[in-house]
């Protein structure tokens, strides 16, 4: 068994307590993903991570993109030393997305064929080549406890027709992506020390901001049988309102007893409110990104989320904690000045402490939904 | 009392093992002091200063740069917080330098007078004025336990003519500095806090690369009776034998039931051996900033000091720690591979990473020479 997903509470809203049990260890859902893009969060230490959030239990699950430990450090490297746990030190979950959303965002002179996308890298220029196949064998690889279907990206926005068109394309690649995956599943780095435990290939359901074609996204990938689903192609620059829409539409037509995540979203207040929906898992950059920025989430007397720039000139000679109410290790200890500080004069250290921070307040925002979920009547 | 330096030992070459206890703690001597330019040793969390090295007690006193925190964010804004201690949040000892050694080596157009100096800011080139009566005022705000008093730094080479010149304006500077610092002491921020204590002002001893200058500044220096004394103008690009040469002959005419701190050195053989000759306080960003760079130090079977690039090739597929004989948490959890991976990825955490090595690497080496000084044969 390789994938355990053991539901405990549903709420009327759809909402659910689980846990996921994953070859390196269980994951109490829903759960908020960090994102560690070249096998690092960026400027936050492995052991940091482990005990980051209010209760000290760390991040549990964290991701890692396929597409940048493709081109650095290679995946063949990864795989010699022993996967990307090992590689990184990280003994806990991971995901690995496809490589498909970078190699279609950040990558230069793609051609797209029915077989996959040339592309040139963003590091050298170098000419380089994703087809579903080769997206199984990197993450293979890389070794992580989910790995996720190759698709196609459409831009937004786009076209019923185009929409349409691409899901074709996407379908037939996830079918390419589980025949390769069931065949080399015991490739994995760990297979044989795992006790012949593998890896989880989760679908990913597309169709842009149209519901009848992400229906038929969901069913057609349901027809695969996946251990887990994916919605993609969201927070793309739609409006709000649409992501959830979206989101509640698919959801629908997702099996009950599976996990559903919804890739790439978002704002604390976002997650809290998908996770609130029945959305099981959730990954994005923003809080380590916004941290690098000196942006800070922040939560008010009723409990609204806040947004703080820490640059702000009226921070400087402030000597409360970015959130008094927050009990993560940059709360208890430093100030508002300080951290403000450390930005504006560009020392390192303010990374660090403010995506840790950051990092803390969406882990707490989830800690608080699962206590909420595992709290409310069943359905 | 605001000093107190209690020897415990003293060898046949001169190195002795003492506790010199200040303000905020004491400390272990000779000691290795961080360097925390901006009020904060780049990019390594205070938490980590307090357990990094091998006993897990961490660095015991820090530096940070007067000139630096002068400009930003200004020390006014620093005594309003409580000092540096608190607006860093670091509760051990600091020392600060007195904002000469910057003024002569970063600051643009400086103008020299008997009063004092007026330079321009790397920043912004903002016009500002530094006099010894200055200095202490700033470092009297920033209210670390030691704080050196301000003297001209000569450039090197110089010759026997200007060095004895400058040592003319270096002393009468250190009397300036002494008289306001008597006169001002109280204005610490943790003056009452801590029960009338006050910080302790250090004088510097010049005299370039000519012993008989070295000696009459220490003469001079003594007869103003400071509680410690450093050596500066060392380590400016002069041989190290001549480092070495004018060290020795400086001690000779420093008292010894007080502490003898040399300023900017060195590479950790440096530091040892210099700890060894009777030196009780040394500071270097050489840690830091060789860790930024990718290098790090390691020491052989022999017990002889390395240096690892990290970013060579050979250590793409090393599953090797930086040290396999180091306890530090890094070697204890990195391999060269994932290091070496960070650094050339530009990731933020290899500059914490390569530090904590680094710094846990000059701790131990004066840990280990502390032990040997104390079970040396005393004199």
């Amino acid at each position: 068994m390789s994938l355990n997903f053991q539901l405990h509470n549903t709420t009327a809203p759809g909402g659910r307590r689980a846990t996921l049990t994953l070859p390196h260890g269980p994951v109490e859902t829903p759960v908020f993903m960090p994102v560690g893009t070249a096998a690092t969060v960026k400027a936050v230490p492995q052991d940091v991570m482990e005990r980051i959030g209010q209760n000290g239990t760390g991040a549990r699950i964290i991701l890692a993109n396929t597409y940048h430990l493709y081109l650095r450090p290679g995946h063949e490297l990864i795989r010699e030393m022993g996967g990307v746990h090992k590689f990184m030190s990280w003994d806990r979950p991971m995901l690995t997305d496809s490589g498909g959303f970078q190699v279609f965002s950040l990558s230069k002179l793609r051609k797209i064929s029915p077989e996959g996308v040339e592309f040139r890298s963003h590091l050298d220029g170098s000419k380089h080549f994703f087809s579903p196949e080769h997206s199984m064998k990197v993450q293979i690889a890389l070794g992580a406890d989910i790995m996720m279907v190759f698709d196609e990206c459409v831009e937004h926005p786009a076209t019923y027709e185009r929409t349409r068109e691409s899901l074709g394309l996407t379908h037939a690649w996830a079918a390419r992506s589980k025949a390769y995956f069931d065949e080399h599943k015991h490739e994995v780095p760990w297979h044989e020390e795992r006790g012949g435990q593998h890896q989880n290939l989760f679908g990913i359901v597309q169709g842009g901001m149209y519901a009848d074609l992400r229906k038929e996204s969901a069913e057609r990938l349901v027809e695969m049988d996946f251990p887990g689903y994916a919605i993609g192609g969201l927070a793309v620059g739609e409006p709000r309102e649409v992501t959830r829409e979206m989101i509640a539409r698919t959801l629908e037509w997702l099996p009950k007893d599976k996990p559903r995540y919804v890739m790439g979203v978002g704002y604390p207040d976002e997650i809290e409110e998908y996770a609130r929906m029945g959305v099981d898992m959730m990954d994005c950059v923003l809080p380590t990104r916004a941290g690098r920025h000196g942006l800070v989430f922040t939560r008010n007397e009723d409990g609204a989320i806040e947004r703080l720039n820490i640059k702000r000139t009226e921070n400087a000679r402030d000597p409360r904690p970015i959130d008094a109410n927050c009990t993560c290790m940059v709360c208890a200890r430093y100030t508002r000045a300080y951290l403000r500080h450390l930005f504006t004069s560009g020392e390192a250290l303010s990374a660090t402490l403010l995506s840790i921070h950051n990092l803390a307040f969406y882990l707490d925002t989830m800690t608080r939904v699962r206590a909420d979920l595992a709290a409310s009547p069943a359905v």
